[in-house]
């Protein structure tokens, strides 16, 4: 039988095959984070032409299963059939962003001015061989000539490295190359006359999203890139959430489990599709916020949410990839991104290691806008960091179509003051699917502008427009329509996202009265979150999340984690400043704080209630106002 | 149902429950070195009384068969019966051999003059509790305290170590008591005012004879010692033939298992009647030949076989018991005691260890006769060793009625020389089941000297006695007879014992020579080996198995691998000592000697072809000649 995409393609499926293997098989990966049992509802697929056997829909919604959308897992054709892919589903779209990014990350990793060393090194010996004479054993004899050769003395030798010398020794004819970490710990050998391709992963837990790269160790190259969301999603939308969830449900195994299929899931399609041997990807960094980095451990977080808020570890030990039981070299050592505190992680010194601000001596703020806001501000002296949650809402989740920044999503939206059209730039330039945090951001501030909603994000009923209508979340705004297809921002998303821009604002604002600074001081502002790449600074500041401040003082960063856990992968001395960062920054706890609140409250209007904070805005507001008369 | 032992006791046993089973539930362990599957015969009871229904009889004999013989795992009884269960079948004789043995072996360690300093350490520590303030994370809270309380650095933080500190920490109100090990690797923490007990395991892997020793490391007491067969000898009977089936029947995984369950089946009984925690068992050592050791670890031992015979690792790295998966607490740390080379491993170490000859200046000559032969020549500044392969007939094994030397062996045998009629003391003083190696000893010298024997080993069928008679292997000696049972010893059974002898002595007398020695300038003889507690110097002698030296040169140390194995389990110092002495020893390969095959022949008469070399043995046969007559 076969399988017809829309796109053209034909591929072949056999009698009682899943949609989801066969497809698999042919090389296109879908999202698939409860490993094809039918619980995540992520392998949606669209069944345009043809029958199958269903044997589940899972949480489907009656208005999707009427769409045609099935779960491709769940689905058997019995004939022919045609399918249309969302991209939602794929699983990654990840080549492409590699080889446009590759190119400048090497650029980045060489600005640094270090060599490149990644965690597990290699060198190659020439043994003499045994004789009656010189008979000491193998093992002796290689930690001979290494120090003897190479000055190195002190390596573990495992017990597996053990049992395998004496064979490849011999096999090798005496001259190998050995693989160890920078730790001391003996990896394996091999024969020296093989060229041995190297390997490594950066990894970037969020709490909502999962970013790998795969890395040449030789020169760098990013060769691929995979993103999913965290499939922990389904225990919780924050970090306190699934805290609880280990708590009180002993979920601490599920949410591990959870997190590592992800990335192992994000791995089988770019090894395989690169004829990469599982056993050259030798070393693996993880850049995650505290909690995350607990659990991608095992290590019971509970302690992160009881006062005074302690987290087991910040200073990971080097562990290997066996006892992650992430599927690259069993005795890969990888390097966890230290942490600051309880909330602020690994992937915040990541993201300064990557934007430079402890390099320099101007006063620089830097934010990481994600499921929780962190907020940093410091400079090469010293570093002072705060935490909010913000929530899921900016990379789509808890959003009725909000989606990640991938292909599809709507990046930035326009409306005609007159008549209140909207005009979208989608990502990848097809037909939209939904709206990523961004496009949310651009929405409010032009509904704002041109007066389709109030100050307190609440919809003017009055505006003449038919976009706005009751929906069943209530009040809604038809931003897109085509072929039955419809994109809405309810009143309640609305809500949601100045909740969460509330809590940046009022962070940002805190923590620099803490320092004693004012808005003033700060001679430049680091962005860095999934959606960055496409955010507007005007946009977030007429919304209220970004303070304003000459626009030329900011910069973005986009995921400054991946792009930290990359620049960790690759050098020592990197991983070095990496441990300097954590260990400079002073972590300021906002909860304990009285202001917070009032600072909160004030913050969750359009821009602000203090519109003096916001003098610009101020005026565009009265120009426009009188611009949608 | 009940089950009632001659010895009076009565036990209950369920329906379908094997007789094996019902023991072991009543503290009655046998050996089962197939762990009840009815394959390796060790599990022998005799049935006196009653019915049973019987699975299998294995590989019993139909005359074993007709004495009422069954195996306990293939037993199932239907009715009350009674039995009789032969010591050679019972697992552990070990109690009373420790509760005589503790004293000295105390008395020995503290004559080396050195602190008890066993391979895991206890410390406590106060941790400050964390404050908003202080707020740094746990392990880093820990790591601080013990570089300020106790200037301890460098501390490996395992996976599991780190998952478990946040909630032990805290319910110990932060002041804690943590093991860890002298390499520098974190075994646990607890709270401080648990007073915990800490155990360590001895073990002495034999390629005949598996020996384990449980200690207490706080005192040095040796609490209980548990012996059995390797039960690898049903692969092969001595270290070459094991190493072929490892390379030609890829056996490594089977060989590894049996040794391993050997140690766990001596473990269970011991650690069970004792009431003792496995976690509380925390540090362990094993001594064995090259071979065990490589095969206790899983390393292939191939390349000793083949010139230039070199051993994959000498100097064995710590690991851990879940690595050995010996049943102990997982994370206690296994001390191999270190090898000389491919014949001389850690047993020859930590005999020597024992026998102080490396202390002090005297030459010293030490024979360890086990089912390899291992002799070191030398003193404080020099140590010269080598190896023959005697086989296990010492041990008990390929000899008719040849046992262990453990309760109901034959250990002396005296015969009078007129009536040739046997007079046997018994270990135990009970009926006797065979014949233990000084047994053997004995009979050979005895016979021999009352011309039952002639030079070469053969009977001399004109003895007037009734006693020489044909079996089913050709001529054979009975030694006892009552109700029914004979003990034998073959022709077969002696020409084993010459060539054993044989070897050893050519071993002897070769080194000597190589070193540039002669017999009169050895001062003294240590003799080592699983039977050496029950020898007769004057008898090995008059066999031609020791050198005839003046009776006060001869010390005999019993099972000195194992002792050695004591003194590193509890001394840091010892554990160092064995290093130099496993670095010192130089070790020569006599196979490769002409003289050697010269050496051998020559001494495989009674006692030597050479009469000059045993002066005293030739006067005394012309006496005894005399008498005889």
């Amino acid at each position: 039988m076969d399988i017809k995409l829309v796109t053209g393609k034909t591929l072949t499926i056999s009698e009682g095959e899943s949609l989801l293997h066969a497809l698999k098989r042919h090389g296109i990966y879908l999202v698939s984070s409860c490993g094809g049992k039918g619980i995540c509802g992520k392998c949606r697929v669209r069944l345009v032409e043809g029958n199958a056997r269903i044997e589940s829909s899972g949480t489907l919604q009656p208005s999707e299963i009427d769409a045609g959308i099935v779960l491709a897992c769940q689905t058997f054709p019995e004939k022919d059939i045609l399918i249309d892919i969302p991209e939602e589903s794929k699983l990654v779209v990840g080549e492409k962003i590699a080889l446009s990014r590759s190119g400048e990350l090497i650029e980045l990793l060489k600005s640094y001015n270090v060599e490149i060393q990644p965690i597990v090194k290699h060198i190659t010996l020439n043994l003499p061989p045994p004789t009656i004479d010189n008979n000491i054993s193998d093992l002796e004899r290689l930690k001979r000539a290494l120090l003897e050769e190479k000055d190195i003395i002190g390596i573990r030798f495992p017990n597996e490295f053990v049992s395998s010398i004496s064979k490849i020794l011999r096999d090798a004819e005496w001259n190998i190359a050995l693989r160890y970490a920078d730790g001391h710990d003996a990896i394996s050998i091999s024969p020296a006359d093989m060229d041995m391709d190297k390997y490594g992963i950066a990894i970037d837990i969020g709490t909502t999203t999962v970013v790998v790269y795969l890395v040449n160790l030789k020169d760098g190259q990013l060769i691929d890139v995979g993103s999913t969301y965290n499939s922990q999603i389904r225990y919780g939308d924050d970090v306190i959430t699934r805290i609880i969830y280990v708590t009180e449900s002993k979920g601490l195994g599920e949410l591990r489990d959870s997190i590592v299929s992800d990335i192992n899931n994000l791995l089988v399609p770019i090894v395989e599709s690169h004829n990469i041997n599982r056993e050259d990807i030798e070393s693996a960094v993880i850049a995650g916020n505290t909690t995350m980095s607990h659990i991608f451990w095992g290590i019971n977080p509970a302690s992160i949410r009881e006062e005074p808020y302690i987290p087991a570890v910040t200073f990971f030990p080097r562990w290997k990839a066996e006892t992650a039981k992430i599927e690259i070299n069993t005795k890969s050592l990888i390097y966890t991104v230290p942490c600051v505190a309880s909330y602020v992680g690994g992937d915040i010194v990541a993201g300064v290691l990557a934007s430079k601000m402890h390099r320099k001596s101007e006063v620089a703020l830097f934010m990481d806008i994600g499921t929780n806001g962190e907020i940093v501000i410091g400079n090469n002296e010293w570093l002072v960091a705060a935490a909010c949650s913000a929530g899921p809402c900016f990379e789509g989740s808890g959003i009725r179509h909000g989606m990640r920044a991938t292909e599809g999503a709507i990046e930035s939206i326009k409306i005609d003051p007159k008549t209140f059209e909207p005009v979208c730039k989608v990502i990848g330039d097809g037909e939209p699917l939904g709206v990523c945090g961004s496009g949310m951001i651009d929405a409010i501030s032009e509904m704002f502008l041109t007066g389709i909603i109030d100050r307190k994000g609440k919809f003017v009923r009055s505006t003449r427009t038919g976009r706005i209508r009751d929906g069943t979340d209530g009040p809604e705004f038809l931003i897109y329509k085509k072929d039955g297809r419809e994109i809405v921002l309810t009143e309640v998303d609305i809500e949601n996202i100045l909740r969460a821009k509330a809590a940046i604002y009022a962070a940002v604002s805190l923590l620099i009265k803490e320092v004693g600074f004012n808005l003033e001081a700060i001679e430049r502002v680091y962005i860095a979150g999934g959606f960055g790449n496409y955010l507007d600074i005007d946009k977030a500041i007429i919304l209220g999340m970004l303070p304003e401040l000459p626009k030329n003082k900011f910069t973005i960063l986009g995921n400054a984690s991946i792009t930290g856990a990359y620049l960790c992968l690759l050098s020592k001395d990197l991983r070095r400043e990496a441990g300097v960062i954590a260990s400079k920054m002073t972590y300021i706890e906002l909860s304990v704080s009285r202001g917070f609140m009032d600072e909160y409250m004030s913050a969750l209007f359009l821009p602000h209630t203090h519109l003096r904070l916001f003098p610009k805005v101020k005026q565009l507001i009265l120009r426009s106002k009188n611009l949608g008369k």
